[in-house]
């Protein structure tokens, strides 16, 4: 291998790596003969220098191969999944998955957990009882072949270079650079044995990536990588800047996931941002499986398998599969309550203008719900229920929200917070598209395009 | 302490960070409580953002402080020292030192070693049979008092930090910026109980910084350092494109300034440029030390000392007192000679329109003159002894070079690289100038100034 520090230099100074040149970092780094020293200080040139996307499409392949690459030809269909870049109260993933597995479109996904003011999905499916997300490899290509769908968390044998990156990335403030975003997602996704990805890319307050022009060019790198792979990749980039739905908080976002599922055609109104991506997001998905003639035509499948049951009865199918406990789905009241509640209510009469998403989720943190460093535990109770969302008329004395928590103090800590996120105006506020671009191979296209 | 993680981040976007803020990143790092891999991300987002002045004088202010700051009031006289950014056949602070002294200003001097492929004081000194640069601070201090004048290498008290964060620097390309380079040379010159500073920013291919107007910033910001810690300081940028004087090489360059000293009158030809720089440096040093009235006295006073052979003395003094042979410097050709010689002579009669001191430089390397890992020994007697400088006219078949080295593999490996580093042209080349600008608080002035 060239001498490391050349290669960080040359990063440095603006040049491109060559794929042997970045092939040597990357192994090195692996097997643990380059210091994380000088990992990150190559990973804070490449955050100013960025990458070509030659580069970007090396580093993905170098870190997908550097574990197990799933071979999942052996398992009839299509395989389709959907990465979202996370956001608050985002439990797309809960519907979304027994949605497009009723409908015939078998959906190996690999989740995350909860980072930063963003929830996991991990964390909410491991508060139902006996939910099990560490499957072994064998395991998940049963659950998936049986069911039609599994959900598991990253394991060592996934991409272990972006692992070890990532986790020093984070304490390095490294990890905002799309070449890395780009390919520590597309390095896991890609190891998964897929056929095709839905993205889904977060804009707004409560995203990672708050500018629009920002997230699209994350989306654009990530379907650059997809396609570049051979899978037929689409992204959307929508609206992050109040949470989606109505809850927030893991089993708090089970339960609102169970009942959407169970609402057939009557959608909560709170819930209705979140079941209109749900439906886009899965009407795509089942398109890609080939198991519709359009993304249209997949929506339309997608909401018949709620109206009918299927899709409720397919999560049912899953929670039995992993281990979990089918009875507390059955069953959601008699999950025991946060033991504290406090409701917030409107000062004012007007209209909810703004919903903080990033303050929420914040709030979540000091709640219990989220984690402050790796190692914390979160309460699965923990969390909030919007009454009213953005848009909504307000009346003075109207619960805008109710908080839960294990935790008296915490509770009455994370309280002010919480309130200062609503916003109630006197004018009504215009109203913001929920999907704010498309992006294909093709190119990025304004708003919800036809595909 | 904040967050580490939060003040890398806001330095990579650009914020200045407080003098508490650099105080617990450097403190933490020097208690080993900070890792390196934190460390270095904050180092190459330096690189990028650079540093205010005011982070700039706090951050040399902390490395300063993380260890030993000599107090020599006890010591009469006020002590003057000189620094170089280094350069091939630099051998100023040979001459330098003893004459300084000899004319009543006292030297405490702490030198480095040789670096890429720059020479080093303490490598050159430690050629002298028996000379020792480790004396604890209290022979320092003996040393300084009794001779006038002492030369030693850095200890594990000076400025810890700076010590501990330039190795990591030297293995993470974060070397070249500027703010980090003036903090790591003034933190060091600041701790051994100077009052006043003369700085010899070398420009040119065998610069570090090659490039004057870096050399220009960079000497700038030394000489704010060393103001604004109440330190008179006088910077000077100087010509390093040829080497300076004639021979390169450790155990050759003790040589020359032997023979310096001892020519009275009568500089060696090829020497003029050594000893025009070493005599306005030791002027100022000496005008700087209150024992002339101006840089010119200070010239003709250094001048003197050479002529009259007090210098010399004091020279051999300096060799005693610190354990060195005199025997030595006394008889230098009864020194062992380098087992393997070589002479490189012109292809073509014209004028010699340059040396490239770059590529002199790294062939010293790999002659065995310098090193290409701090572990790595260095052969003392290795090195070149020009015969011809810049401008002079050449005859087909004129020795140009001749070159030392005790391995005669490395002698035939280097002498391709050496013979190209001489340019011969059918015209006269331009003459260059030695000093390129002067530096003082009130600012910076094109070529030699009056101060």
């Amino acid at each position: 291998m060239t001498n490391p520090v050349e290669l960080i230099r040359r990063k440095r100074d603006g040049a491109a790596l060559t794929r042997e040149e970045l092939s040597g970092l990357v192994g090195a780094y692996t097997r643990g003969e380059l210091p994380d020293y000088q990992m990150s200080a190559f990973l804070m040139a490449c955050y100013f220098r960025g990458m070509t996307e030659d580069e970007m499409l090396a580093f993905t392949d170098l870190m997908l191969h550097s574990g197990t690459v799933l071979d999942l030809s052996d398992v009839p269909g299509i395989k389709v999944d959907k990465h979202s870049t996370g956001g608050v109260g985002d439990k797309v993933s809960l519907l979304l998955a027994p949605i497009v597995a009723a409908c015939g479109v078998p959906v190996p996904m690999i989740s995350g957990r909860g980072l930063g003011h963003t929830g996991g999905t991990l964390d909410k499916l491991e508060t139902i009882p006996g939910f099990r997300t560490d499957l072994s490899i064998d395991d998940f290509r049963r659950v998936l072949r049986d069911v039609g769908c599994v959900l598991i968390g990253q394991t060592g044998e996934i991409a272990p270079a972006d692992k070890k990156m990532y986790a020093l990335r984070d304490v390095t403030a490294t990890v905002e650079c799309i070449p890395l975003i780009a390919g520590s997602i597309m390095s896991k996704k890609l190891a998964e044995g897929i056929d095709a990805l839905v993205l889904d890319i977060k804009t707004g307050r409560g995203a990672f990536m708050e500018k629009t022009d920002r997230a699209i060019e994350l989306g654009s790198a990530l379907v650059s990588i997809g396609e570049r792979a051979g899978k037929r990749t689409v992204g959307y980039v929508t609206d992050m800047s109040q949470p989606l739905g109505t809850h927030v908080g893991n089993w708090l976002e089970v339960v609102e996931s169970v009942e959407c599922l169970r609402s057939g055609d009557r959608t909560p109104d709170g819930s209705a941002d979140l079941m209109e991506l749900t439906l886009l997001l899965s009407g795509t998905m089942i398109w890609l499986g080939g198991k519709a003639g359009s993304v249209e035509d997949g929506i339309d499948r997608s909401r018949g398998a709620v109206r009918n049951g299927a899709a409720c009865a397919k999560l049912l199918d899953i929670v039995r599969a992993q281990g979990g406990s089918v009875g507390a789905i059955e069953r959601l009241d008699a999950y025991p309550p946060a033991a504290h509640q406090l409701t917030i209510a409107a000062e004012s009469d007007g209209w909810l203008s703004s919903i903080d998403a990033l303050e929420l989720g914040l709030s979540g943190i000091l709640l219990g719900a989220g984690r402050k460093a790796v190692a914390d535990r979160i309460d699965p109770l923990a969390g909030m229920v919007l009454n009213k969302k953005r848009g909504d008329a307000i009346k003075k004395g109207d619960t805008l929200v109710t908080v839960h928590a294990s935790d008296r103090s915490r509770l009455e800590s994370a309280s002010t917070r919480i309130r200062a996120a609503f916003t109630v105006t006197s004018t009504k506020p215009s109203p913001q598209p929920l999907i704010v671009a498309t992006i294909t191979k093709e190119g990025v296209r304004t708003g919800l395009a036809s595909l």
